[in-house]
């Protein structure tokens, strides 16, 4: 089989925006459309830039699917007041996926405020159990994304594929489910496992490459076929499972937004058909 | 009860020749010797630089009991002669840990050489299985130590304690056991039951901090205190699972090693006794 034939389909690229994080919204909008990609992932700080109903209709009359709104989440709070406020935001991007036309709303859960890593779990169960109502009200499937060890001071106390689907499976199938990310999870000696006990729950599926070395622990991921994960590996693991859903192309790496976008996105696309 | 009456003894404390790396292994002798350290862990790169017997006869010299030779391992091997190569290394990493008085040789297992983790994992036990006899007649076990995923690419496959656990169990419980640090266990939401599990498997216990921010994926680790591991809860819990050896201090740190010997010394005597 050939690598084209092996390959993911063009079709299933979405282009989530911080992998063109040179690129206001609008730019990333008209760059999908010259190049012919059908989906894109914004971010809630870009499309604030412009605004939400801007946003939503400059996505619309392009003729573009959102594959998921990044991001919601950070539920551990150091007092009440900041629960509210993060239960506020929140909501607010639960809106904000509605309104964009999104059924996703991406989780990142948020790291512990304190030494208590068990009680920023707790309360991460607790936000996403507040939120749930109102997410279901709106259309919006919340998809928890672990995050890489690595992050867990930073952005995320749920680190494991395991930990989210089983945060994910104490609600309905059409409330919550997981995000998987190669990035993430990929040195996990259970990913086939919790792959294939994922069936149901994908809303979302995420690739890019980690470098070696890696120089930077938050920006430092790779363009796929840069790295040293087996992406097309995953991704059979994810079709296995039954998710038919876009596949989102989110590299974070300050190098790469150093290149004009157009050649970004083009390198994006061959990368996609080979690599994934 | 106050902090010390909670803190591990100081009678525990091994001092991981690492954290001290501006020291010679002769000036790590004479530093523990004046500070009243009992236990050390020396790297086999600092006993080569003065020898294997006179570093052996120091030690004894000093009445200083050695809790673990770091390290042995690097399985994974990229042809026949690679791999040959690493066996006899770790025979003689074997013959160095027997000579200096110690029966516990960490293993840090290696990274995959391509992009198959699966097969890196394989090969790892099958290195494992092929080293065990002649450590056993040695005297000598294999602590496998399985490292902070974001390692998985420089050091090591083997990133859960679940899966390097699972390793040691395919051998007798005087031949393989796990060391396990906090610096690369304290994120895993299995922690509780792997470190339960790990009952009478557990050959060594590492301390250090994880800081925030993390600057450096392999040498940024924090004195116990400066970060936001809970030490004292994961101590418990090895405490609990029947571990009564050394706690190493196995703090990798650039800025640390610009101290004095003695001033970062006495650091880890004081933080050891607070925050362990």
């Amino acid at each position: 089989m050939s690598a084209a034939e092996d390959g993911a389909s063009l079709s299933r690229l979405s282009l989530n925006q911080i992998t063109v994080d040179q690129w206001t919204l609008p730019e990333v909008v008209d760059g999908c459309v010259r190049a012919g990609i059908t989906t894109i992932a914004p971010w809630r700080e870009r499309v604030a830039e412009v605004g939400l109903p801007v946003a939503a209709r400059l996505i619309a009359d392009a003729g573009l699917r959102v594959s998921s709104l990044c991001r919601g989440g950070f539920f551990p709070a150091a007092s009440a007041s900041e629960r509210r406020r993060a239960d506020d935001e929140n909501r607010r991007a639960v809106d904000e996926a509605a309104a964009l036309g999104t059924d996703v709303l991406v989780l990142v859960c948020g790291p512990p405020v304190d030494r208590d890593l068990a009680h920023a779990r707790a309360e991460i169960a607790a936000g996403i159990e507040r939120l749930v109502p109102y997410a279901a009200e709106h259309g919006v499937r919340l998809g928890v994304e672990p995050l890489h060890p690595m992050m867990i001071a930073e952005r995320s106390a749920i680190v494991t594929l395991g930990e989210a689907l089983d945060l994910a499976l104490r609600f309905d199938a059409d409330e919550v489910g997981v995000v998987i990310d190669v990035y993430h999870v990929w040195w996990d000696p259970a990913l086939e496992r919790e792959i294939a006990r994922a069936a149901g729950r994908t809303i979302g599926f995420h690739v890019s490459d980690w470098l070696v070395p890696t120089a930077d622990l938050l920006q430092g991921r790779g363009m796929m076929g840069d790295g040293i994960i087996d992406v097309p590996r995953i991704r059979q693991l994810v079709d296995a499972n039954g998710y038919e859903g876009p596949i989102e192309v989110e590299v974070i790496n300050r190098d790469l937004w150093r290149l004009r976008g157009e050649e970004l996105v083009a390198l994006t696309r061959e990368r996609f058909a080979v690599h994934v």
